[in-house]
């Protein structure tokens, strides 16, 4: 902190001495240009921006800072000298980071020029350019072939596209610094050839919904509005015109390339993004893809203002922020839906871009304020301004998260994700469609939370993204043969298959749909979703409550997983716990080898440690994970095993971490209702050595009525109270009225679930 | 903090009501009594720093908000009433955890009443007290038999001591509250029929060199000292009167009972406290009892100042505060040599005595200010009072931990513990004796730190403390089977035996010697020892060397362990890492079915999971945990093999953390030199997704010259640049000169090693 104080006073002295030069850039703008749309900078710092955020400096700390840390960065870079290599490697090798790097420094020293108003950084820009512009007319393809469209500067175009997005803001930064002849050297063979590879000559790549097209179709059209083309504008718009792809090609991942013929960046808002915003991949790629949606938007906003960008499909691109942010646990870590790394947050610098564009664009929503307070950096534009004085004005709020829905599909139409919230514990309960070439098959699974930690984790990906000596940082063989196959989740798996077979194409065309979802009352929270496809001829319907109940410490999660089947099945219901077991109520046996519990589908990945036979109604499982107590309590009976499990057989690699498993089996079943609960309890100090509160609140979990109407749960705790949870299994409208005798007791109510 | 706050005021506002109150009290002891050492309080609390106390308060920041919190805690207690139940439960169990709180609350009442004078608080502490005065004369021996010196209130005298220690200090605040007839029923009925219970009935528990000993010694004397009884002071001074133990006997941890006869409290100082103040069993029971050595300290200072206790062996009992304090990494977590469990730290209640104490009692270093600020309470007697002054002037200073070697034994003659420090690194190399009966079967064993995070861990225990689920949390059967074995540990292991074949009576005639330490240099810091006992007719060296070197971003390691033997042996040599395996330069087969790589001495503990060739000249392997890069390159040839394995194996009751090896074995060895380096490089960021720095910065590491007099290993790192490290295996006195070729160059130094 010291260094940004004091870089902060020597950002003022320069500042003061430059303000002449300030004068000079200004009107060496305002001699060339007429119109608004013409003046530079225009993208995304403005003319006027620009004004007006000279006029503030020195008053405003958080940008202060911002821009103190980046002068920090970029003179060390200045000094340090262009490098500007061949290119030669996959991610994570020299020639990838130093290309990265670059993009990364020339966005930021046009931002400086025009801050700061002193032509070093216009210089150097410049100089880069010319570097790039020497290299790039000589480049062929990137020499490695592993891309299914690669580009020049990168081994993949998505790479390239990168590249351009952020250098279309440098060249706007000092368009008018530069001569018109360097600008027309540039733009002939730098800027428009390399906007056509991406594009034209990579239409795989660029003429699809995919996130990797949202990088293509910004990266063309900030470009095109720098330059100010309007063929590369409509191209960025509306994809390339009068193109139509093979319609049954697959991309790298599995993916379809282009199924239905839509591309552009409207078709990659209009599909991918929910009503709720909720985007089809899940958070961690919607934040990948967030910084080209959001800063071609705030480009389109300020040059092409008539397109109302931020209006579009009912501003959709605002809520999606909202969306993103409530995909995010109390660290502000993204839950890891599908192919997510975990770690992920809001402090990455996509998400400063979406707190502060949504704040500035949107309805300044003073909670954003204190995601960006702790974000500590703002973006160096009119958005990170307005958003640097908000919190100068004391405006912030706290950002609260509730239990929301989110649906999923471009009408809001295929399932979605649900997130209960009560105090300290978070649930996430997803019910969506496949999320694209990313997405797991997971149908109906869920991670539980309690103030950011895992409780009961969903896997994530198998990969270590930008990690070299793993697979070159990207997807590993294990995420295919593991992450994605539905037993690497916290859900139903029928016969050892996965979810639709983990076939894509057929997992593609079913979601799950929404059975109700209750956040009204403040002790209850409920999600209920179906799935009737994933394995045909059988039904799942899983409803899960986090409940708080005075008689518990701690809010507490009950799943109930209602299954119905044609014929006989074996059911497998894992919980992927953390930490040491503590304590069952069934005796185990643990196995002198470790043998992989199946050979396919994921399961040849599992070691088997235990196994149990269930010999009560409730089999009841305490562990111990990072100082806390946990118990699940789940319904049993004669006919159902226990399974403790680790992940890590036919790993020859040692890609895949070592995490356990407690897996409920039942064999020969029809109808099964798996009926549980999950206690957060008590804590343990290794300082003070005392554990308290170390055991299970719950004397008895029953199912008391199970019919295809209602299911009818009695919890009783250890003081003998008794709860009772009732489902409604078939209409469960708000408005539904239900009246039923159980145990000779009649039970009238109105909604969706009863309890009491 | 707010509540703490207005607690200070309210308790401001209850003094300024109840100094007439407090002048009773005070004119209360004055008449009764007429000597210093026979007026109360008198044992901690002495009367003239109650009056010292009561005149500082409202001004004090850190003593005040404790006695706030001790103040809400206690009223708290008094609001919900007194409990004392029939003794029943182990550990963790009901009335074992009532009775533990009652100690807590009756010590806290008697300080409350005597800072605050309100009668509240006596009368409660004497309320309780009778309440136990009723009970434990109705007391048979706890019903609870597992321990081998059961007590009354608790299943074993240990805990029967902790009980007494406390409430010595109670008792002492409110002797002149109770009438003479109401301290002759107490002390007739209850404290001198339970200091006999735990002395003279438990000889087996008293009468011995060991901690739980030291409780009793303390007990005995504390309430020795309140009652004035110079028979219980001199039992707890020098043990009971005229008993021997028979020497053969063992307690339940394999200990033996009474070896050579010594017992009671300076015995107890005497025996396991080195010159340099390290205590024989490690520094988490060095925690554990420092509280009874140092309460009953500041009582014998108090009441018997002839004694000089704290000059007592050379003012051995505040050298030992400072041991202890460097005994722990950049978290303040105390190393887990021998049966430590992980976690416990100087924020341990028993190290904010043992820092007040020493600040006070001892020469006022600064540094010790700081880390009572960190622990963000003080003693509410006259030491914390003293550091609550010392700290509200402003003197601390940092504590600074430096490179530092502590020798063991009563004479510091029996090896020892050395910890090398440089930057963030911290390697804790052990060399010392048996370490009474929680030692381990670990000698040269190390473990390596980076700002408090373990790199190569040493397993500590096998016991989840005070956690009752888990064997009463007690000691686990895995602790005497895999904790202690020397497979568990970072250390040679020949033949698949543990050091001294695991036998107590022959590991406790042997201690490891110190070659040499060296902590002058900057950059160099080097420990080096010789173990010839451990196994008979192989001998030992290792030199463990922490090096900061211009041409790397972090110190490393450099590990040379030379081993002679007279006849063929296999040697293993493990590194317990932690985290995701990286990349290795060997190629290593996983294995289909995991079994146990032996059957016993540990090695039936562990599950082989890989397993290689060494098939160059260095073997290097890469790994990643919590977002760091590690390396270890280690000097191999064609005869060696890598075993990559992971705890777990034969382990019924999921008692084990999975945690994994990497094996370096040579079969059919009879000298072998491991030469090792450890490098910890670079991080990623899963926010940005960035991996810095994330290969090992070494081309080759090899052994130039390998004699008996000298060990020479050359390092060249990736820019070529060589280093050459030789140390003298002989002769390594620093006055010892050398002079020898390497490869026609000649190098001529004076001291214990050459670096350059």
């Amino acid at each position: 902190m010291k260094n940004v104080s004091s870089y902060i006073l020597i950002l003022v002295a320069v500042l003061a001495t430059t303000f002449s030069c300030k004068d000079q850039v200004t009107s060496k703008s305002a001699n060339e240009n007429t119109t608004i749309s013409d003046a530079h900078p225009k993208l995304i710092l403005t003319a006027q921006g620009v004004k007006d955020i000279r006029a503030q400096l020195g008053t405003i700390p958080i940008f202060d800072n911002t821009l103190a840390k980046v002068k920090e960065e970029i003179d060390a870079e200045i000094e340090a000298g262009i490098e500007v290599p061949i290119p030669k490697d996959y991610s994570g090798g020299y020639t990838h980071v130093q290309h990265k790097r670059n993009w990364v420094v020339l966005q930021k020293a046009g931002v400086l020029y025009q801050i700061l108003g002193d032509e070093k950084y216009a210089k150097y820009v410049k100089d880069m350019l010319m570097e790039y512009e020497a290299l790039y007319k000589t480049l062929p393809l990137h020499p490695k072939t592993r891309s299914y469209a690669r580009g020049k500067l990168f081994w993949q175009c998505l790479n390239d596209s990168n590249w351009l997005v952020y250098v279309s803001q440098a060249y706007d930064c000092i368009y008018n610094y530069l001569s018109e002849e360097e600008r027309s050297k540039l733009e002939t063979n730098l800027f428009r050839p390399f906007a056509d590879h991406i594009s034209i000559d990579s239409p795989q790549f660029y003429q699809r919904v995919h996130n990797h097209s949202t990088w293509g179709n910004a990266a063309v059209g900030m470009i095109g509005l720098v330059m100010n083309d309007q063929e590369l504008i409509d191209r960025a718009l509306y994809g390339i015109k009068d193109l139509k792809l093979d319609a049954t090609k697959k991309d790298d991942d599995g993916g379809f390339l282009n199924k239905d013929g839509k591309a552009g960046f409207l078709a990659n808002i209009e599909e991918p993004f929910s009503p709720d915003g909720y985007y089809n991949e899940g958070p961690y790629y919607q934040r990948y893809a967030m910084y080209p949606f959001l800063i071609f938007a705030e480009g389109l906003h300020n040059v092409k203002p008539e397109l109302k960008i931020f209006e579009y499909k009912d501003g959709v691109l605002l809520k999606s922020i909202n969306a993103l942010l409530n995909l995010s646990d109390a660290d502000g870590d993204f839950f890891p839906l599908n192919d997510g790394q975990k770690g992920m947050s809001y402090y990455n610098s996509a998400l400063v871009t979406a707190v502060d564009i949504s704040y500035h664009y949107g309805d300044q929503d003073p909670g954003l304020l204190s995601i960006a307070k702790e974000q500590n950096q703002v973006l160096l534009d009119d958005s990170g301004l307005a958003v640097a004085l908000g919190i100068k004005n004391g405006k912030e709020e706290p950002f609260n998260k509730k239990s929301i829905n989110l649906s999923d599909g471009p009408n809001g139409t295929q399932g979605g994700v649900a997130i209960l919230r009560n105090q300290d514990i978070e649930l996430v309960f997803k019910y969506a469609a496949q999320g694209s070439s990313h997405g797991h098959y997971d149908k109906l699974s869920y991670s539980l939370y309690e103030k950011g930690e895992e409780i009961l984790q969903d896997y994530g990906l198998a990969r270590f993204v930008n990690i070299e000596q793993k697979g070159g940082g990207n997807y590993l063989k294990e995420n295919k043969t593991w992450a994605k196959q539905t037993i690497a989740h916290n859900t139903l798996i029928q016969n050892e298959t996965s979810h639709f077979n983990a076939n894509y194409d057929i997992g593609s065309q079913h979601h799950s749909v929404l059975h109700y979802f209750s956040s009204e009352n403040e002790n209850v929270k409920v999600a209920s979703a179906k799935e009737s496809n994933a394995y045909p001829g059988t039904e799942m319907l899983r409803t899960m409550a986090i409940i708080k109940d005075e008689d518990f410490e701690k809010p507490y999660l009950l799943d109930i997983m209602k299954v119905t089947s044609a014929s006989t099945q074996q059911y497998d219901f894992p919980f992927y716990y953390f930490g040491q077991v503590l304590q069952t109520n069934f005796e185990y046996k643990t196995k002198e080898t470790l043998k992989a519990l199946g050979s396919k589908n994921g399961y040849q990945h599992l070691y088997l440690e235990a196994t149990a036979k269930a010999n009560s109604d409730n089999s009841k499982f305490s562990w111990f994970s990072n100082n806390k107590f946990y118990t699940l309590t789940t319904v049993t009976n004669h006919k159902d095993e226990l399974l403790f499990t680790r992940i890590g057989a036919n790993d020859p690699e040692f890609n895949l971490r070592r995490d356990p498993a407690l897996i409920l089996r039942t064999r020969n079943s029809k109808n099964k209702t798996f009926v549980s609960v999950i206690e957060s309890h008590g804590s343990y100090s290794p300082v003070t050595e005392s554990a308290v509160n170390s055991k299970s609140n719950i004397k008895e979990l029953k199912v008391v009525l199970d019919t295809e109407a209602y299911t009818a749960v009695q919890l009783t705790n250890i003081k003998g109270n008794t709860k009772l949870f009732i489902t409604a299994n078939t209409n469960a409208s708000k408005e539904a009225k239900h009246n039923i005798t159980i145990n000779d007791k009649n039970y009238e109510w109105s909604g969706s679930y009863y309890f009491n």
